[in-house]
């Protein structure tokens, strides 16, 4: 099967598991859940295929820890498919009402997105995650994962499909594909597909937002500020600044760039500084940062770079307001924070960032699906339409209009016999 | 000021804007409110040139009367700003609430897009209830009148920037454009315009969707379907369609096709073509249709057809799967009635119809943002993203997250010193 006729079968079960209802739904859930479990040790096997494949290509080591699917992970991953059944469906949900007239009632329904792609790294716990919050969703999907994961990614989909499809779930709701060309030709079926969701590199993504036409959720830069106010706790300022930058510095919610009020510069960076050096962090600085510790000099290009690394730029900047226009001048939409006592500055700052994520007296990192309690995500977005900032099950929905009459029409009303009464009922 | 420097304004003005309040935004309207009535007698002259320079060049007559402004369409736009006044800001919205550990609260809140492109028809009065929408919205915007209403547009878009920055809203925060070369400009502009919303003809939506990274929210055709199943009451069935066809041709959400199941066809389809043939409808068929009456031959390309005209084509179909199948195949996702005394069919129908209005015993031509009861429209989205259908003030808006902690960090959770509650506050 190629890739279009994958597509156009997608289509045609995403129409029948869109109204697929939720005991259905949990069923196949609880169907993937057994039998993830009964042919573990063909999902360990092949696992370790990849890795053995991997270590001799000369995988880095924190990659080969993603690529690795264990006892462990299938426990974390078991987990959160219980957490999945336990999450209200998010289908069919009545979002408003309103009594047009007497006997014509409008109700805005929620309802699936329809087919939608999704372009993952090389982890495979991030398939069944993803599956199965499309199946929750009732979703179809393209699924494509890295090339290292590609054994393991083989059982877990002919798992899931087969579990899913046994239950009763639409058969070819699911595609997993496998090859880049794969990819490219998947990105020129709009026809078919609804939304294009990947996850990567900067690089990668803008590659995909600039070449297809089906709408692109996601993001590509992850650059996140913290912003130390005039009045804030200086210890809780070093220790957000601390981990927000190296809890786990390559992922996109991670601070990259720090700025700091001139009235607190002084108390505070050579304290920051002394706990960044402890983490091995490399830091530039402006020339009135400079003027306070010791470090390297920042460049104008430097706000605008996601390290990813144990590397920070540090900014003094005279108030509030020029903060928050650093923000958004320099920032990428993602997570930012203020670090203040002072809680009409927090709402400012919180009200005018124009970011997906913004937080006040708490670490960049918790900007995250599970941390939201979303039990899962398929990834962030810094998108302005649709869904902004980590995105759940009700991300991958969008909703219709059902209008029910009894036989009226326009004309009645375009000639004043009838006149709208527009009652919100909900 | 070029198109950049005005998109660049727009977008500092939009950050002010997104946090104004509900009392500044409806003065602002209520300045607009008397300023339109104040400088009514420059609208109406400069609306007189425009149509004596319009009727010198030969614009067909329906377009002229959409162009006429006069003291009757003020009075509607008038009591369109009252009724948007009286509607609930959408901004600040708290749309869920989580608590995800002691003192570490999540808060999802409404906010606007930010700022929006919009090329609008030559109707004066569009101007007006787009830039109101924005203003309430909390949405910067460029618009693009058509050619024809220049002189028009040009009052009109004075009296708005004037009277709301007057009243204190950021100054910058609306535009005018004025030419074609300015449009092609602002599509290029990505780094300041959120959205376009374009509204015209097909090939026009078409030519922004294919030549712009901005995301695009509109619709391209408007094929909308009446499918009269086997239980439909007779009369009700030839009232819907008739009015689906013929109350107003030329618009998005007039039916083009009518699918028929067989069982009734014997029945309706004369009654049918009697009522039509009153109202000059030319009709075309499938040959079982032309068993029935005798009329001239849908090709397949009838099927895939926005008339906008007085012509209808009609299938048989044998029962109601096959007419959703044909909907979701032929049919662009706009509006689609199911006429039936059958409530479980209806059920069925509007929930495996992928459009963004599904309708039940009533008119196609009811999808519409006033009919629907949102004060105003700025379009008709048949996107699977975002907004769909009638999109007026909610469909401004998109969310961001606010965390509020009191010095949370993630370290504590990654080493299992805490736990997350995620307690569902709302």
């Amino acid at each position: 099967m190629d890739i279009k006729e994958a597509a156009a079968l997608a289509r045609k079960a995403s129409i029948t598991l869109s109204s697929a209802d939720s005991d259905l739904k949990n069923h196949a859930l609880s169907m993937i859940y057994d039998s993830l479990i009964n042919r573990k040790d063909e999902i360990f096997r092949a696992n370790n295929d990849d890795i053995e494949r991997s270590l001799k290509e000369g995988l880095p080591d924190p990659l080969i820890k993603r690529l690795k699917f264990d006892e462990h992970k299938l426990e974390d991953i078991l987990s959160g498919i219980k957490s999945l059944i336990n999450l209200e469906d998010p289908v069919g949900k009545l979002l408003a009402q309103t009594e047009l007239d007497n006997g014509l009632d409008l109700y805005k329904v929620s309802c699936p997105i329809g087919v939608i792609g999704i372009i993952f790294e090389s982890r495979p716990d991030a398939l069944i995650q993803i599956s199965t919050l499309c199946l929750k969703s009732g979703n179809a999907g393209l699924l494509k994962g890295g090339r290292e994961a590609i054994a393991t990614n083989r059982i877990l989909f002919d798992i899931i499909k087969s579990a899913s499809e046994n239950a009763g779930i639409a058969n070819g709701w699911i595609h997993l594909l496998e090859t880049r060309s794969d990819v490219t030709e998947m990105l020129k079926l709009d026809d078919y597909i609804d939304l294009i969701i990947p996850r990567g590199s900067n690089e990668f993504v803008k590659y995909i937002m600039d070449n297809s036409n089906i709408p692109v959720m996601g993001h590509a830069d992850g650059i996140c500020h913290c912003y130390i106010d005039s009045s804030a706790d200086i210890n809780m300022a070093v220790n957000i600044v601390t981990d927000s930058k190296t809890q786990y510095v390559s992922v996109c919610n991670a601070t990259e760039t720090l700025l700091v009020n001139k009235d607190i510069a002084r108390d505070v960076l050579p304290k920051l500084k002394k706990a960044l050096d402890q983490k091995h962090v490399e830091l530039v600085g402006c020339d009135k940062t400079r003027e306070i510790i010791d470090i390297g000099t920042a460049s104008e290009q430097d706000w605008k770079t996601e390290y990813l690394d144990y590397k920070l730029s540090i900014k003094v900047v005279s108030d509030l307001m020029e903060a928050i226009e650093h923000i958004n001048t320099y920032g990428s939409g993602h997570t930012d924070c203020i670090i203040t006592s002072d809680k009409s500055n927090a709402e400012l700052f919180m009200n005018l960032v124009d970011s997906a994520n913004v937080f006040w007296n708490c670490s960049t990192r918790f900007s995250d699906g599970f941390r939201y309690g979303f039990g899962a995500e398929v990834g962030i977005s810094t998108n302005k339409l649709h869904a902004r900032g980590p995105v759940g099950l009700d991300g991958l929905q969008i909703y219709k209009y059902k209008l029910i009459g009894h036989g009226d029409v326009v004309a009645d009303y375009a000639n004043n016999i009838k006149t709208f009464k527009h009652i919100k009922v909900k």
